[in-house]
């Protein structure tokens, strides 16, 4: 036997038949409640210039991105790359393309982004994402946080889970704000990376931490008390208020954040939104609302989406001022914990309605013209054109689909046939 | 003003988002198609290795592919590289999970393939294809020629397009055969390219060509006389018998191709199917059926997809014996030509159904409210949230919508709400 490696690289979602149904069905049903939403979809090149890709430098960015060469050209420099978002084509596309599209854009992009980092549960290094945004020219309202927060929330509802998913959203100014308060601007970077680890870490190291980057133990508690408000909003206005911080920036993002949670709450999401400080999103771009969708009972996979506003979609292309919000679904990891923990029903139990069994050759040009017909009635249809025995064949057929029909020289004749239950 | 290119490589297919609503309708159309034929839907990484993707060297593959490098590991070899087909990754996919699988294994692959050729009119370097294809375990009958074909005709005539589609079908063991009753095998590479580019060069550079790799004047004559014949079933199998050429694989070719092309028009493809012996598919691996797809009206573009039967898939990678057959649609091509051409009508002229207007934000919960409605009723439904004046958001409402709402004090209090057509 000639031995190659036909395994997938590492890191990739590769699915059989049935499991790439279901992953579709999924699929399907984002998009359609991106699209209900008002949402125009678009496609961005999975290659780009690095140029553009890499425009905002530094971090896990520059590291984990794939870089592209042409096997001719593979001794020159490589400056192009795969995309490693949505957000930074869509960044591009949105200058390129601005002029015919009208403000404000409620876009959508449902494919795979691309990031060289090491291969683990649920993290993979293609992986489907399914974003929305609306992008602003100038200014854009609050009011569409909760349009793309109520969109994906409204795509994960419909897909009926056996597990809750909730949107744990925060808003950046509230911590932003405290620190300026508490005059600690110069911890600012500290601070933020210390709440967004401190759910992988016991509660002592937070503290512990706190207590190490040099913060009294007045601003230290003060810290944790706000990284521990975590509900529905007026149980987590209350407490901010209870704070008794006091600043234009913290109180701007109490009253967005409680904008955002009680339009979700009053938009039939009660269920699926609630306010919870520790949700920064990293060091990332975002500037207002944070949030990150998760599913409660299974914590141990991380988040399965995430997003936020963003004051500037394109400052590294254009003077233009395109503020935007955004919110991403990871489906490859929402699958990956689907699957692993049971919590789909496969949705497909066999891919096809009818097999159309000839049992010679010769009922060939009939079982086509049956099959055509079953097509016609919308029933999914295919004809076993084996060279096997009629029963291999009929075993195969019972194996794919949930009716048969078997087609020899009488029902050629007669031109009737039986439709046979393969169930 | 700030000023980064922002244009998308070139050899990249960027569409607005009422091209791409019409190319994802086109795309949606061919998957359905596909489905109701009984072809299970798989997706491969992008990604893969050099090992598995250029198992077979040589020829423009190996100068087109594209290879990933990781910015972290740039100066080492790139052993990965994206996808040219779905061909190469089936073969590996169907040896990896080939105990998963049931044969002949009906397969549909449809997404993004990657070439580094120079862009060109209707040439892309990132482009979609949409394959289906047939995967024996050791044999698998000739019907599954017609299957693909039939398969990939009825998704082409689905499409409605104001132009016709044929697809151009020959075998290659009539060619083949051919070369070996006239005793020219040492020139069949010369011979196969030279109908293969007759197309594209007038008709006596193609004389001249046989001539001059030293074709005697008989034989010379026969090879024009093959390749000249094209049309219905019966025309071109008389044309071919009153060759006079004799031989096992010659007649296996003929009989073959009258089958082929017969099951298509007894199957109510006569329209869109016939025999055309200048079809050879380039040097490729094909081994029997070999067929293109194009728009008679449209030649200059070239195919808009192809495809045959291959004797053994995966022989880089197993000893198992896997013949199949498959056919492709273009899509990225495909579309190019019919937008080029006026071809095809936008499908959908306004995306969103109805755009809810709430005059100010006190009716903004409302809005929300009246838009969760229409969205249950089926209606594609957007909340139209900006800072502008009513003119304004009636303006942007009219652009985007077939139908408006405006919502002010009275419409809340009352909870009647009046809905008028924006066309």
């Amino acid at each position: 036997m000639k031995r190659v490696n036909t395994s997938p690289i590492s890191g990739m979602q590769e699915l059989l038949p049935e499991q790439q149904a279901t992953f579709n069905q999924l699929r399907e049903n984002i998009a359609d409640v991106y699209r209900q939403h008002g949402f125009l979809n678009i496609e961005t090149p999975i290659i780009d210039r690095c140029e553009i890709l890499l425009a905002k430098a530094g971090g896990d960015t520059e590291k984990q991105i794939y870089k592209v060469v042409k096997t001719a050209e593979a001794n020159e420099g490589a400056d192009q790359a795969l995309r490693f978002d949505h957000t930074v084509p869509l960044a591009r596309y949105v200058v390129e393309h601005e002029s015919d599209l009208k403000f404000p854009f409620k876009v959508s992009q449902i494919g795979r982004n691309f990031r060289g980092e090491r291969a683990q549960k649920g993290r993979f290094r293609e992986f489907y994402q399914c974003d929305v945004d609306v992008i602003g020219r100038g200014s854009l309202p609050l009011y569409y946080d909760v349009d793309v927060l109520m969109t994906a929330l409204d795509a994960l509802k419909k897909m009926d889970l056996e597990t809750p998913v909730v949107a744990r959203i925060s808003n950046r100014k509230i911590v932003t704000g405290a620190i300026e308060a508490l005059n600690l601007q110069d911890l600012a970077a500290e601070i933020y990376n210390i709440i967004d680890h401190s759910e992988k870490v016991p509660a002592e190291a937070t503290v512990a931490a706190l207590d190490e980057i040099g913060l009294s133990k007045e601003n230290r508690n003060k810290i944790l008390a706000l990284m521990q408000l975590s509900g529905g909003v007026d149980e987590v206005v209350n407490g901010l208020k209870a704070l008794g911080v006091v600043g234009e920036t913290f109180d701007s993002g109490v009253e967005e954040l409680a904008y955002v949670v009680s339009m979700l709450e009053k938009g039939g999401f009660a269920e699926m939104a609630r306010a919870d400080l520790r949700i920064v999103r990293g060091l990332d771009y975002y500037t207002g609302t944070v949030f990150e969708f998760c599913l409660p009972e299974h914590m141990e996979v991380g988040s399965i989406g995430g997003g936020g506003r963003y004051e500037n979609l394109a400052e590294y292309f254009t003077d233009l001022r395109l503020p935007g919000v955004g919110a991403s679904i990871g489906l490859s990891r929402l699958f990956y914990v689907l699957t692993e923990n049971n919590l789909i029903k496969s949705q497909v139990e066999k891919a096809v309605d009818v097999a159309v069994v000839p049992i010679t050759e010769a009922e060939l040009p009939y079982a086509m013209e049956v099959a055509a017909k079953m097509r016609g009635e919308g029933k999914i249809t295919t004809v076993i054109a084996s060279d096997k025995k009629l029963g291999d064949k009929l075993k195969y057929a019972a194996a794919m689909a949930k009716h048969g029909v078997v087609l020899g020289e009488t029902e050629v004749t007669s031109g009737k046939y039986e439709v046979r239950d393969f169930s």
